[in-house]
């Protein structure tokens, strides 16, 4: 397998959390974000969406969009599982990793923020206030949700790391990069930290990567 | 089960059709965006995130995001399965699907119209420019792979109906709503045509609900 990914891509973080659970090593193929190298035709042959991660498997095939390829990881590497097996229980971890990956994230990448900045000429405080109100607008509900389900465990769901727990804390790590505080939230912030511990998590964070910075 | 859902929300346009394809009527509840009902203590106690659809299934439990209840709906009522059991297969269907539900739709929602409008004070065709730009690159991102892949089909994914197909025709529909032009992605028009022949697709239609203008 080859994993396209950049240091800074909170997707990939995603994808290189569940690549590290699983305990597979494809290949990691750099395309820096902040030199526009996903816009480059050497990854526009891989992706033609130009947007990171792309996971290739060994047939060839470029899997894309980080929660399909999480989906499909689970799905050919089972042990151990990032989606639960009882429906209802597979409703509220997707449904978790939506609010992140649906309702957050989306609107915090790269091209979001060029618009923002390029053609509606928002300044560097239009922009934090943009990215504050949609991290938090999420935050909040991944807070609301956690802190009041009895299906909230250790981790998102009960008490094995789940994508809820993966997607949980790439929007945390999002959130820091930001400075968006999560001092008022703390299921959020317990549940990251505990997740945080696993070697996996730990290992895959943006600023271990080869080429990140000390820090954003 | 209980569907809280609007005419007009593309989310819950898509729920409906899975819905309609597993011969599944659940009670509708409205919930009126356009009058902010969303906000109103009724829905919060449901979906505290105040977003559009949820389902409430018999024992009470509350589902919600488009995408995990189509999971959840083909976990439990799998004839016709809207997934496919090949795990290639599976990944493309939902990254076709992602392309829609993370990369798009939440882009042009009213939450960030609004944003866009009253906070940024982006004018109504500043706003069209941006709901044309995120609806044209997720267009294009659907053509591209959907004109190139040899999986494709009479539908997104082979002879069969997913849940590509289903993400394809509300994003297809959101283009009519904001009259961004489909005529350069034949392939999109295509699939999009064979769906709507289909009479859970067609009376699924938001404009074919209860309070729904005839047009808009």
């Amino acid at each position: 397998m080859k994993f396209f990914s950049f240091w800074r891509s909170l997707a990939s973080f995603r994808v290189r959390i569940a690549l590290n659970l699983k305990g597979l090593s494809p290949e990691v193929i750099d395309v820096d974000l902040m030199k526009g190298k996903q816009r480059e035709d050497a990854y526009r042959k891989v992706n033609p969406q130009m947007l990171l991660p792309a996971l290739v498997v060994d047939d060839g095939t470029v899997l894309f969009q980080s929660m399909a390829i999480m989906e499909y990881l689970d799905d050919v590497h089972p042990h151990p599982n990032l989606i639960p097996s009882e429906p209802l229980a597979r409703a509220r971890v997707r449904a978790l990793s939506g609010i992140v990956a649906s309702d957050s994230h989306p609107l915090i990448v790269p091209r979001v923020r060029e618009y923002l900045e390029h053609d509606l000429k928002v300044d560097e405080a239009g922009r934090t206030k943009w990215i504050h109100n949609f991290l938090g607008a999420g935050t909040k509900a991944l807070e609301t949700n956690l802190a009041s389900s009895k299906e909230t465990g250790r981790y998102c769901q009960n008490d094995a790391i789940t994508m809820a727990d993966i997607c949980l804390v790439s929007h945390a790590v999002g959130c820091n990069f930001f400075k968006y505080d999560l001092a008022p939230y703390p299921t959020v912030r317990r549940i990251v930290e505990a997740c945080m511990q696993n070697e996996a998590f730990a290992k895959a964070h943006p600023l271990k990567q080869p080429g990140a910075p000390a820090s954003v």
